[in-house]
Formats: structure tokens, C-alpha cells, sequence
């Protein structure tokens, strides 16, 4: 890979400086497509419980760049051969791996574009990129598809134990301020190692992987599932869902341009994906807090000013009638019909498990085997991190108990 | 001041932990005037030069809150009477110091209300505030004003080492990653003093004290006056200017509701203010990028994409001759006339005094005497602080050398 | 408790400021018996295994007493009262509960002063400062000996989830610079409190507290229970056993004056342990490198010069037949008696628990209930933490395979 | 250079992680030489100032060798060709650039080895070393005595911005805990050249290269030339010119074993010198506590208890009217001779100069000049970093005001 004629290092908070291996990668950065990411926030409206969470996709893309460039690195100083091409599509499939995040990444994923998931656009985006860099990019695809003959490198980007959660867990715990969560990425990829084309971690790194899952279990339960969190995301998917259903009734709502496409019939089209980002939804909400639909009005209010729900967690499945009855009061007080009382109130449930037996992180015991994770110790509160853990919630305005 | 009925914490990158003081405090963070600058970015656009700077005017806010704390409890242990009200008045200060920012904070703050500063305005919300909390400002805005009795209340809100200071450049360094800013907040305020109600530094601070002028001055140099920032904020302020005429020629500009007063000949209204916020710019932005104007299309296309100015510093003033050369350059390529072209092409000085002597920083020597800080040293690079250095500029769009 | 004339501030890499809460508590730490802890490491010899890991159980009972205070802090401000006479004994048990430890911490703790453990020499210490301080210890020792009637208050200083381990943990992680072990302990004194008289953990630190459990139990694996720190703590007692050995033949050892009282028949006396610490040992080794006896002098050797022992783990029991191979190798190669050899080889069984339920952290239900910790959650992986882990050793020279 | 069997890594609390670049490499770390340095703290006696400050020689000489590896990899990425063996001497000459250091380093340096400085002790074991390991030093040596045709490699090693700086100034930040020291070394490294076998600093990095210049200044005032430090130093001093003194007058001293040597007459010896660090000199100290000179006695006992000297500084040169009233009044106190009393009462004059213009940085311009750093700036204060600054001072054992 040609070193670029000028050196380029950006400073990162985490890593001191994040450098850009070549012109080319630089040009990727540089181009609208990815630029668009400076304006998509990494953890949707988790801000509004962690002031300090206004990080983005960007960053967190330059942060994966950066850790791809240790990872390969360490490999090769284990003697796997990665060669110059398969280093440079490395760095391309891992920078563009999440560029078809929609405005607040994962809080409105199905609900502006139902059709595609943020995987399958940044594939079409990859692909745009790719006849605009005349090819360049093709090997990076095939990784990125799984197509590419030596597993690993899919593994280095998508797997259990990837180096896009080694960024993101890392930076989510840094802008949170939630320590617990940060983990050790350096050691992680230093103990990282390749056996018959596929990714395995030293033994020796056993607890630390242990430390990876029940950080990453508690950035989970502590931060992505915050109950205020889910409570403001289910607002936001309450407005789109809104916005959709006044469109067809042909209820005046103002809709910035950008976004008018997302609420019609219109095929997906990447062109105007690449327009909107979260200062669209932002505007939306700001716009319509005068509108005279009561519903809209209130949610878009309620999440500008973060009026939040309440939520309540339980071991068991949230009755009917325990929903119904906070709609019931709901309805008296805001004169509210059942449908648009339902705009408040949720009940859901959220899982999570810290390990996946069917995606195995693979362990290099000193004797040369490979086992598997949870075989390869004897520690038993290992074996329940492949267990999962579900609870059940509902939420609803304040002062409504 | 009344304990409140449930503790709450707040986390932070920073300090780890935010208390926060009260309940009413707690209500002041909750109003939506407050909650507004969740959306104001601290450093405008500092985050095109450093991804990582998307931190608020709100995280700020809540890390001088926390600070101010932190300074009450140095100060009462070394026998500095401060009664309750006089702390919750602290509190409430620097809470709302600079809720008066609008949309990018400095960068725009003469362009859209050209007659208030962001400290005038500040004041108005703080009296409006103070209205709506029946009264219980009122000590805060007396200290704010400067006619509280007690000058040190003051100084610990603005002055050359004040809590607003010690907050941003730690939080700035912090979120830039140029880890030479970080200054030591916890260290100077466990050294501050109160001598005859004026507020002092003990004597043994006096490298730290230098260490906090010179980081500042670093971070001045490098980060808030940064070549490609100030560029930035040229092209976001030619935005502005532009659509001011554009609305005077009333040529179609698409401008946000929100926004709209703020181009007219509107007094200022602090209602309208405060629904402004970033969101809007980034929108006005976005809905201009196809205008038919291509000056203001080109602006707001050079801003979303980063497709920045190119800048030159020069020890000597700018020529005429220079300038006009970039410009018409810029006509031929363009087929812009010369007014146009100057939208463009900027000249400027930048300069920064470390320290400045008018409002001197007091050192309580050892003996008992206030020294001003330039005259407690010996170090000749203490003194040169006190020196202004100003740095002459140009700059103008890339490949036009 | 009077406010020390002047505040006394230490600097601390961890906390940044320690300071000193009064004048008396600083004339503990002035006093000779205390300074003696700057001598002894914390860790024992794990500095050859971690280079950074130098610190001193000086510093960690000053990361102590920080912590105490904050833990007071917290607790007045969730209402539970804490007299002043109660707020300095805590300090000052808190600060002394280690004052007992010998040369290099636990790796030689039973084998200088058979007859006691630490905590019982610490409370001889704690008697005769009492004296010294004219009784102002009297509330430290009750609540030292758990004999105060509010059982919170040793909790504080020994419990599974007690200051001392919030602290050494943070403390040894940092300066091992194994980061996975660096507990949030700025997080989990903020969710203590007190109910009935009990420390209790509120609910939503649960999480916090299986993070702390597992990033313990991973130091234990990583750092307290390194193979190669386990060896060297080995070498390191064989030099004691052997010495003891060699006195009672009568063969001549070069032992430092302050050591002597220890290899004879003589009682313990507070006054002489008063006297011996890390460098008297290292004085022992560096004594007798050139000693006619060809085991000590060995062993002298190998510790100094780092040449340590290899060491296998094993699942199962290790077997005579093995142990007896290598030491008749070691006879053969070094002209060894098996009495000889057997100062050499090792084996042995380490094994770690992460919770005891023994010793329940209590968990305080958002519905005010108390919990025992497994109790409390659902999380599979919680309940396992209550199993015991062991790991069977044995440990040789080098190039004896 | 040949890639080690099997990767090195050591864990680093400020580096992360430390690898060892080849074998042959570690097998030098292994020697018993250099193993040695494990027991010489690299601050001398500031500990008992700063309770972090246990690193020692040994750990810093590793982190030196960390940067240097980073140094090479950013000077090559620039074009800077490094031949494999250049790499590997530099290496080895960073490794051992500090390992002539005695008992607390600098504290001691001119007392027990009057004839030769640590550099000269350094290059003595490089040469024993080079013997031992087949001349695979030579180049290394030829390096560190600046014979080598490329001076920047001595540059890396000796120079007012060299590696071995970059890496003190932010460790002993770190561990001191004094924060406003902590340089940016990976940045500073980040910006060096070489242009014709010059090393330079890009321009670009000015003001972090004066940051570098006031934080080391800072340590200098705040940490190396702490006033309680100085005194320590003094006593420490005291102790071995009283021992040497005592010697000759045949009076009954316990010296350990190992320190005989060096209060004899007997010549310089390597081997001698190997054997001992700050171990001896504590148990020195500790034997001679009963020493019935009382002069020795009381000396050995105030550094062990930490009773040290009170010091004052003062701008002019202290009179002798001043000491002898000091000495006086210690005769009478303690019925010593005015000779005895000496041995607590001292006065000197310490002074620093951020910035020799005598050995200058190098700038390299953005135009491609080469200027000297203080020329390079308009900065006032950057001039002013060249002056000196003295301090007279003088101490005094306390109670004697």
C-alpha cells in the first residue's frame, strides 16, 4: 500500500492519534458519503441520559480504522501473511462497515427505511464507492459479503469478538463515563491470532475475554438498555410512526424536504438515504411542536425537552390489563382516544446474552487446540455468560401511577 | 440549602461523577431553556478539526455546577464563610453563565442577534427564570450583575481563573484529545483563597497557575484558533451574511420558521431565542444546498462536506493585492462578480494574551501579602505571558494557488 | 474533629489529592511505626513479574483513608448519621488495619511470625499507639475488633465489599497496569448505605457489584495468582525455611541484626517487627549469594537475579511420581540431596472464590428490602460467582524439562 | 532484525504494553546487570515527598526503549532510512543508557563514586556487556559516544529532546501524581524528522515543544527540586560523608558488606559496583540507627522516620551569619561541635533553565528551514524559556526557628 505523500493523524481522545494509511483511505474519509456520518450520533438519544454520549459514527468508524491497523500489525508479527491488498481492503470494508446508519443509528432503523438493514446499505454504499474508485474497493466487498476465502478477515470485522466492539464498547464507556465498560482492547488484539485462516485468542487471554463479555453484558443492562433511554427511543419511533399515519390521512404535518421521501410509497433510493441524517429528525420534532395534532405535538415537546416516560421493569409478562389501564387514565386526562393514548404507552421486553454459542470466539490453548470459548475453562460463571436474560417492561407518562 | 429527596448523580467522562445540589437545582436543569443548549455544541465547529469535540454547552454547564462545589468545599475548610444562600446563588450563577449562547456558540454570536451578547442574554433567562422560580435568583443574578458586596463570588464566575475557565479547558482538552490543555482544575482550586472578600491563589500554585496560562494559550493556538476552524467559521458566517442579503433582495432562501425573525428587523425576543438552537443551522444548510444561488448553495455545500478553506498565516498584515489576486481568481473560475468572490476569500489577525494584567490574577504569598501574579515571580517566561502575540491570516478555497 | 491547622494534601496518581483530616490523624502517619509501611511493598514480589508494580502499603492505607472519607461523605448525605468521634475512628481504622503487615506483605506472613496473623500484630499496634495518643484509638480498636455496636462501621474496613479492597484493587490494577481489574469504586461508594446498621449496596449498582467481583477475580488469576509471581514467592520462602534451617545447624548465614530475633526460639515483640521491613530481606539475599551452602546461596541468586522457577497448571492433583522426577533431576544435575532439591520444586493448589457467601454483600431493593447479592438477581452468571475455582501447580527450575 | 520465538510484551500502567523487540534484546533485560536497576528507585529519595514515586531505573529504561521503537516506526513512515542494525543499536543504547546508576541515582552519584559519572559508569557496562554478547554492542556504543556518522541517533538518546526525556518527564508525572507534568510524548514523537542526519521537530509542533519545556520546568520546581526533597537529599549526603569521615577516624561503623568498597581507597570496580543499590544504603542507614556517633545516629534516624529538615528559599545568596546562627543553635541543643552541627545545616542555590541554547531544537519550517527554536517563535515567553533562574535556599533540622 503507497504511504500517502503527506502523513495524515488525526487526534482521537481515546487512542491519542488515529493515523490514515493512505491516500486513498483519506479520499473515502474525505468524501460527502462519509462525511454524512459527522451528523449521526452513536448512541441515538442516549445523550439524554449521558450528557457526555454526543459522540458519532464517524468517530467511531476512524476509531475502528485505527484498531484494524494494530490488529494487522499483531498478526504479522505472528507470522500471518496479509498481504499489501488484503491490508488496504481490511481498512476499507472496516471504515465502511456501519456508512449505512440512518439518522440515530440503531432507534429508528426499521421505521425510515423498513425494507433494508443498515448492513445491506452500507453494502450499496460500498458498491457506489466502489465504480467511483474505479474497482478499488472490490476485495473490501468480498470480505465485508463473506466471500472471501480466508475467513478471518470477516471474523476482523463482523464476529463476537470484532474490531468494530472493540471500538464501540470502548468509546460508548469513555463518552458515558461509565468505567465499568471500559475494556481492554490493546491486550484483546495483542492476544489475537490466526489458525487455519480463522481468528482465535490466546489462551492466556481467556479472562480478559471474560472481562470483554461482562463489560460488554454490563454496557447492556447499564447504558443501551437504560430504561430512560428506551423510554425516549420509543417516543422518537412513536413521532415516525405518527408522522406516517397523519401523512395518509392527509393531516398537515411539516416534514423537512430531505425526509419527505421516507414517509411516502417511494422505493429506496441511496441518493436521497445520503441526504438526512439526525438534524432531519430534529427538525421534524421542532417544527411540529405546534402542530394541531395533539399526539404529535406532545411527543415531539416531550422529547425536546425531555419529558420523559417512566418505565418499570418485571420478571414476568406486562398484563393487558395493566397497559390498558394506564391508556384508560391516559384518555381521561389528555381527552385522548385509545389509538392515540397507545402513543405513550409500551410494553416490551429486552434480552440480552453476554455469549453466543452459535457465533463460538474461538480459544488457541497452549497446546495448539482450538476449543471453544465456554470449553475452555473450567470457571462456571463463564459458562453462564451463554445463558440469556430477559426483562420485561412498560412504560407511560409520569405522574400517571 | 435543603438536601434533595433523592440524590442524583449524573455521569461524566470527566469528574466521574456530577452531583447535583438541590431539587430546585435539579428543576432549573429540567426547564427547557436549560435543556435547549443539550443542542448548542461548546466548540462550534471545532469538531471538523477534532471528531471527537461534540460535547455541549449543557455538559459544561453541569461540569462548572460540579466544580463550584468542589471550590465551596476547598474554601469553607480553610474558614471562608459562605452561607446557604450564598452557595446555592453560586450554584445558580454558574449554572446559567452562559445559558445565553445561541446556535454554535461564539461562531455566530454577532451575526444573529447583533444587539445582545451572550452575557446580556444570559441575564435576561437568568431574570426570567428567576420570575418563573418566584424569586430564588435573585442573590444569583446580584452576583452575576458584579453588585453583590462579596467580590470573590464573582471571580469564582469570571475572571481570569474562574470556574468557567477550569471547566471548558479541561473539557475541550478532554474531548479534543490534545492532551496538553489538560490543566490540573482539581489541583488550582484546592489552592484558591479568599483574602478581604477578593479571591486569591496560594503561593506554592504559582507553576501551576503558569501551567493553566500556557495550556490555555496552547489550546488557543491550536485548537480555538486552529487554521482549518477558523476557515470554517468564515464560511459558516458567509452563510449568514448571505442569507441576510439574499432576504433583503428577497431572493428564495429556504429558512427554517424557527430562524426566520432572526433575518428580519425583529427586536430581539427571548422567547423566539429560545427555540434556536444548532439543529436549525444545520438545516438551514441543508434545505440551501440546491439554491439557485450559487454563492449561498456552494457556502452551505463547502460546510456539510468539509470541503474547506485553505489558510495561510503571515507575520506581517495582509496585502490588498494578495487578496484581491484570490479573488479574482475566484471570478474567472467561478464567473463570480467581485462581491460575490468575497464571500470567499477572508483576511484577519488572530491574537491571544495569555495573561492579562487589567484583571490580575492575586497570589497570597507565603508572608501573608497579594502579590499580582506577574510581579510574585522571578521567571522571565511568567512575565512574557503578559505580552500579546497576534498572528495575520488569509484564506480562501483549495486549489487556488 | 478539629480542622488540622494547616490542610495537609497528599498527591496521589490514583485520586489525584489525598487529604489529611486532622492533626492527630497526621501524627499517626508522621509516627515512625507508620512511616515503616513506606518500606514494605504491597504486593510482594509481583514488581518482578508487573514492573510498575512498586507501591507500598504506605499508599495504599492513604487510598484508604481518601476513600473513607468519601464513603462518610456519601452516607451523612443519604442521612445516616455518623458522629464526629465515629467519623475519626473509622478514620483512624481504616488507616492502621494493615500497620501489622510484614516484609513483603502476605508472601512471608506466616513463616517470620508464625504465632500471628497481620490483623493481630495491627491491633498489638493499634494498643500501643492508643498509648502513645493518650486514648483517642479507644472507638478505632472497638470497631477494629468488632466489637462497636454499629456492625456498618467494620463493614467499612473489612467485609467482602469493604473500603480496603476498593482500594487495593483500583491501586494494584493501576500500577500492574492490568487495566481490566480497575474498579469503579468512585461508583460503588456512591451506592452504599446503611440500613438497621447494616452496609447496604442499592439495587441499581448491581451490576456494579458482579463487575467489582469479576474484575477481583480476575486479578487474583492475572496478578495475586501469577505463575511466575507464585514461584518466586516460593524461592523466596524456601530462602527463610532454609535459614531457619542452617541457624539450627549451626552453619554460618549472614543475618541483618534486625532479622536475627526472628530465627530464633525468642517471643514476639512488637518493638523489633517494628524494626524489619522489605530491605532487610533483600539484605538477607544479597548476604548470602556467596554463602558456602549451595542451596541458599542458590536461592539467594535466583530471586536476585530474577532467574525464577517455571510452573505448570494442571486440572487434576499433581502426582508424587512427577514432583519426585524433577527433583531427582535436579539431585543428578546440581549434586542435590532430595532434602536438598525439594527447596526447589513445588507443587501446590491455588484456588479462588469471587463472592463467599459466607460474608453476603447486601443488596437494598428499590422496595426496601434487603437482598443477599445472589439473591438479588437473575443473572446466571451472578450465581456463579459464588463457585469455587482451583487450579492445581507445580513449579521447577528452568531447563529441566 | 531477527523477530523474537515468542513475542515479549510487558505490561506498562502508561504505555499500555512494552514488547521486546528481539531475543537477544531480552536476554540483555535478563542480565544480571541490568536486573540490578530493579532495585534503584529513579527519583532517589522524592518518594518520601510524593508516596507514588517507587519506579525505578528499571522500569523507565524500558519505557525508553517503547518510545525509541515508536520513534523509529514514525521517522521511517517519514522516509528516514534505518538500516536493521541502526534500529537494533539504537535500541540497545536507550536500554542502557541509564544503567551506570548507583544507589538512589543522582542523589548520591558523586559521593560513593567521586571519580566517574553515571554516563561513564554506563559506558564501562556497555563494554562488558559487548564482550559478553560477541561485540553485538558495537555499534550501540559507537552511537553513545556520539562516533557514529549520523548524530541524530545520538540525538534520540542525548538531547534536549530525546527519548530518555520523553519518557522521565511523563513517568514521573504519572507516578508523583504531580499531573501538570505529563508530557505529550506520543505526539512530540510524532513530529520529529531528520533531515540531514539532523534530528528536527516540525514546526507544527512549537507549542507543544514549549509545553514540553514549562511542564519540565514545572517538575523541576515542583517535584526534583522540592524543597523537602533537597532537604532529604542533604541528609542523605550527610550520611555517607559522615561515614567516609568516620572510617578514617577508625570509629566503629556497620557497612554492609557490598559498600565496603566504596570507603576504602581502592580503585573503581565494575564488578563491585554491580552489587549494589538503594538496598545497601537503607540497611546502612537502619544498622547505624544505635551507632553511637551520635551524629550518624541521629542522621540515619531522621530519614528513616521521615523527621526531615525544614528548608527556606530566598532570592539572594544566604549570609553566612544566617547558617552560623542555624549551627549555634543546634550546638547547644544537642552539645555538638560546630563541625557535627554541619552535617544539618545547609545552603546552596539550585536553578534550572527550561530551554539551553547551548544544545538547541531544531525546527524544521513549513518552507523546509532549519531554525533553532527560540528564533523560530514570536512568542515572548518562548525567549524567556531560555533564561535562568536561580533559587538560594538553605535548611535546617525543624524546632529550631
Amino acid at each position: 500500500m503507497k504511504q500517502p505523500n503527506k502523513l495524515k493523524i488525526l487526534n482521537d481522545p481515546i487512542y491519542g492519534f488515529i493515523s490514515i494509511p493512505s491516500d486513498e483511505i483519506y479520499r473515502l474519509i474525505e468524501h460527502p458519503y462519509f462525511q454524512r456520518l459527522r451528523r449521526i450520533t452513536q448512541m441515538g438519544l442516549s445523550y439524554l441520559v449521558y450528557p457526555g454520549a454526543h459522540h458519532t459514527r464517524f468517530h467511531h468508524a476512524l476509531g475502528c480504522l485505527h484498531l484494524m491497523q494494530k490488529a494487522v500489525q499483531v498478526l504479522r508479527s505472528k507470522a500471518v501473511e496479509i498481504s499489501a491488498s488484503e491490508e488496504d481492503a481490511l481498512y476499507k470494508a472496516i471504515l465502511l462497515h456501519d456508512i449505512g446508519h440512518g439518522p440515530f443509528s440503531h432507534a429508528l432503523e426499521n421505521l425510515l427505511v423498513s425494507s433494508k438493514s443498515h448492513e445491506e446499505i452500507s453494502l450499496l454504499y460500498m458498491e457506489e464507492l466502489n465504480d467511483l474508485f474505479n474497482g478499488s474497493l472490490t476485495l473490501a466487498i468480498q470480505i465485508f459479503k463473506g466471500e472471501y476465502h480466508r475467513p478471518f478477515m470477516l471474523e476482523l470485522i463482523s464476529s463476537q469478538l470484532d474490531i468494530d466492539r472493540l471500538d464501540y464498547l470502548k468509546r460508548d464507556s469513555f463518552y458515558t463515563g461509565v468505567a465499568e465498560g471500559n475494556i481492554n482492547s490493546q491486550r484483546l488484539i495483542s492476544m489475537l491470532n490466526v489458525v487455519d485462516d480463522q481468528l482465535v485468542v490466546e489462551e492466556k487471554a481467556l479472562y480478559s475475554v471474560e472481562n470483554f463479555l461482562s463489560g460488554r453484558r454490563l454496557m447492556y443492562w447499564q447504558v443501551y438498555l437504560h430504561k430512560t433511554g428506551i423510554g425516549a427511543e420509543h417516543l422518537l419511533q412513536s413521532v415516525i410512526k405518527r408522522v406516517h399515519e397523519l401523512v395518509q390521512l392527509e393531516h398537515e404535518v411539516h416534514i423537512p424536504m430531505t425526509l419527505k421521501p421516507f414517509f411516502g410509497h417511494q422505493e429506496f433510493s441511496l441518493k436521497q438515504f445520503a441526504l438526512i441524517d439526525d438534524s432531519d429528525i430534529i427538525h421534524l420534532l421542532k417544527a411540529n411542536m405546534q402542530n394541531d395534532d395533539h399526539v404529535l405535538r406532545e411527543l415531539c415537546t416531550m422529547i425536546l425537552n425531555r419529558q420523559l416516560l417512566k418505565i418499570k421493569f418485571s420478571k414476568t409478562e406486562i398484563s393487558n390489563k395493566k397497559i390498558n389501564s394506564k391508556i384508560e387514565k391516559l384518555m381521561t386526562a389528555y381527552n385522548f382516544s385509545t389509538h392515540e393514548a397507545a402513543y405513550f404507552v409500551f410494553s416490551g421486553v429486552v434480552d440480552n446474552t453476554a455469549y453466543a454459542k452459535a457465533k463460538p470466539i474461538k480459544i488457541l490453548t497452549k497446546t495448539g487446540k482450538i476449543k471453544e470459548f465456554l470449553r475452555a475453562s473450567k470457571e462456571p460463571s463463564f459458562k453462564a455468560l451463554g445463558q440469556s436474560v430477559s426483562k420485561h417492561y412498560y412504560c407511560y407518562p409520569k405522574n400517571q401511577d
